[in-house]
């Protein structure tokens, strides 16, 4: 988090901001029912990623979200279920432009019981693009106090052509001339509110660009940002699909290893070299068991939605429903699923497989338990050889094994006893 | 397969038709160091699955890629591994555009050593649209025959601006008025092969827009075709994930139940039920074990990549193996990985859990094996319980499980034995 800065001399960020997010869409192009914004990415709607993302940011003071009549109840329930902050609901209207309108006025002071401040900046961002991150937030921010507006923009993926009247090319535009615009936007306040009481029921109908409302009605004209790759609007069924997948890659980069330091025989250090040689890209950290009870929401609040505790043979079975109690109680809601690996180790010599496996049925009751509260349980036994080589591979089959449900965070999975 | 179609009369499909494909490019926009057509999907360069797309279209008589020299042999071993037919190479060159020429210069008949035939319409494509089907490829060769050159269009979904040179928004376009174009565009040879002749080297060098070049140089007006969202060009990392995922739901909408038929209590019409309930949009068929040994190729050509063997407790080990073998000997390449789930019923009452898994113990090693030719083989146990209410639950989860793995595909949790 960024030192605040006070006033609004140029190039430095406003006190006083706030975010307008549109979602009163209704999805048409997604070839689905419910409109895109609701739509569930690891059970959990679409807007509620971006609600984080913007929520993140502590310099935005409120963030007025515009739905329409019929997803109002829907959406306070959307708040309330993942302890949404500083949300204000206004009604959308039947076009984007006029729902940006209406959350605008919620920010208006001139507006009948209006609760909220009016901030000298607004965002104005789309409940669709969930990749926001905090750098291309305070570019946008900036520069629109310099300038009055600014939006980020992106190259074209396509070359943009114009059709004739028959549906035939008529010209194509050069692509070096032209920019996608994008989303977030930021505008000073006064400028956006007085273009759109300024602007023609025309443009509130059919425009699509906030940034040439302050050009037309305000001759504001706005700086444009390069943004990242990652801040595309889902649109079509794909886009939805690589939007869970990239939010399984995030939470997937950190995998937190639960040493029981009870293992004398250091198996967890073991895994842990295997873990971090199999698995690329993911950062393993590890922590004592004793240590968890008080740390697990730090663990959330760093993005470590993984754990793998390491057992010797028959370890308690008490510590392990210990830890999964400081994640039941925690206050904070788990919004993503967690994956919790419980890993014992087994000489397959000295002990049938099979024995073990009825010992730790218990995990298959308790998976079922904790299930309810979006943590992803299962049981791993890893061959414990003798036999150098033979270990290797079954640490290596392990982490992969680990790899898999912690990439896949598949629902369907959990409670299994798995082998490697 | 639609039928042939003579001649070359307005509104028809041309006799001879070839396709080509630039597959030049270096992928810097990925962020990845492998050019995007040759990243792995589901273990399989992308390139493979749009050739896989453009193949399955019989009236495609040669399909020309242009790549690098030094991806030449890469291109090669691919075209062999995976089977491909009706695959000629030409090497890229500097830019798009020089790609193609030589693309189309393998076609032509005025080159020295040429030898294929010159078509009367050619598709170009992109490596890198894997989703490209028959209808919208009939569609703009037979546009291209009528009207000399065709290309699939898309809405905008972002609003295309036009900076001024200090980074400002000059103005907005009309998204109503404007189009992306996509890929695949179709030419008449003659057309297309005198546009790039006459091409200049600016054109060549920084040009986009194949439909530009027939209109600059031919005076041809491209007939503009809407297509289908899923045309879209895989250009950065979540497209990739996008394209993964479509993937696999492409081929997890079938799947096949074999049935033993000893199976005197008709536990796979149970099964069968749930998982029509449970998996929404897949297709479930079956078929008796006795019959799958000469049919299996045509589940494949079916695009059929999942089985789920029903058996009766302690059943003959030997059927299952047999089964596997004729996947193992067909002639077909893989090209995707073909699930397969034994599946045994078990009354929990009656045998202990781990008693029954200790006899499947083989599968383990069995999926070690076959795991080799792509074929991702696991155990499910499904607690057949004389409760009625107990069956329906463990056929509920025992259909989440199989829907699981066959959605995800995930050759790490390849040997498991799973138990709902
Ligand atoms: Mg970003
Ligand atoms: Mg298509």
């Amino acid at each position: 988090s960024l030192p605040s800065t006070a006033g609004a001399e140029p190039g430095s960020r406003p006190a006083a901001v706030a975010a307008v997010l549109p979602a009163g869409g209704c999805g048409e192009r997604m070839g689905v029912r419910t409109p895109k914004q609701f739509c569930r990415v690891l059970e959990r709607p679409l807007i509620s990623y971006t609600l984080q993302a913007l929520e993140r940011v502590c310099w935005i003071k409120d963030i007025v979200v515009a739905v329409t009549r019929e997803n109002m109840e829907a959406m306070r329930n959307i708040i309330q279920r993942y302890g949404h902050k500083r949300i204000s609901l206004a009604e959308a209207g039947a076009t984007r432009h006029r729902s940006i309108f209406n959350g605008l006025k919620a920010l208006a002071e001139d507006q009948p019981d209006c609760k909220l401040t009016k901030p000298e900046v607004v965002i104005i961002h789309d409940a669709v693009r969930p990749f926001v991150d905090e750098d291309i937030l305070l570019r946008v921010v900036t520069a629109a106090n310099e300038h009055g507006a600014a939006g980020a923009i992106r190259p074209l993926v396509s070359t943009v052509i114009s059709p004739s009247a028959d549906g035939c090319l008529d010209h194509s535009l050069d692509r070096a001339k032209h920019r996608a615009s994008e989303m977030p936007q930021a505008f000073l306040f006064d400028v956006i509110y007085e273009a759109y009481q300024q602007c023609s029921d025309y443009d509130l109908e059919f425009g699509t660009e906030c940034l040439q409302l302050a050009l037309k009605y305000c001759h504001t004209k706005a700086k444009l940002l390069e943004g990242s790759p990652d801040l595309w609007k889902v649109t079509y069924k794909q886009d939805l699909y690589a939007a869970e997948s990239m939010i399984k890659e995030k939470i997937s980069q950190e995998i937190c290893v639960i040493e029981n330091t009870k293992d004398e025989e250091s198996v967890g250090y073991l895994l842990k070299e295997v873990l971090r040689n199999e698995l690329n890209f993911v950062n393993i950290t590890s922590t004592p068991l004793e240590h968890t009870g008080g740390n697990i929401q730090n663990f959330l609040i760093a993005q470590c939605y993984s754990f793998i505790c390491v057992n010797v043979v028959s370890s308690n079975f008490q510590e392990t429903q210990k830890f999964l109690g400081t994640l039941e109680e925690s206050s904070l809601p788990l919004l993503y699923p967690v994956v919790v690996v419980l890993v014992y180790f087994l000489d397959l010599t000295l002990v049938p497989l099979t024995q073990e496996m009825e010992n730790l049925m218990w995990i298959r009751e308790l998976a079922k338990e904790v299930k309810k509260r979006n943590v992803l349980l299962s049981g791993l036994l890893i061959n414990y050889s003798q036999d150098e080589q033979k270990l290797q591979e079954s640490l290596r089959q392990g982490a992969s094994i680990i790899g898999a449900l912690v990439k896949e965070r598949s629902s369907a999975l959990a409670g299994q006893l798995l082998v490697a």
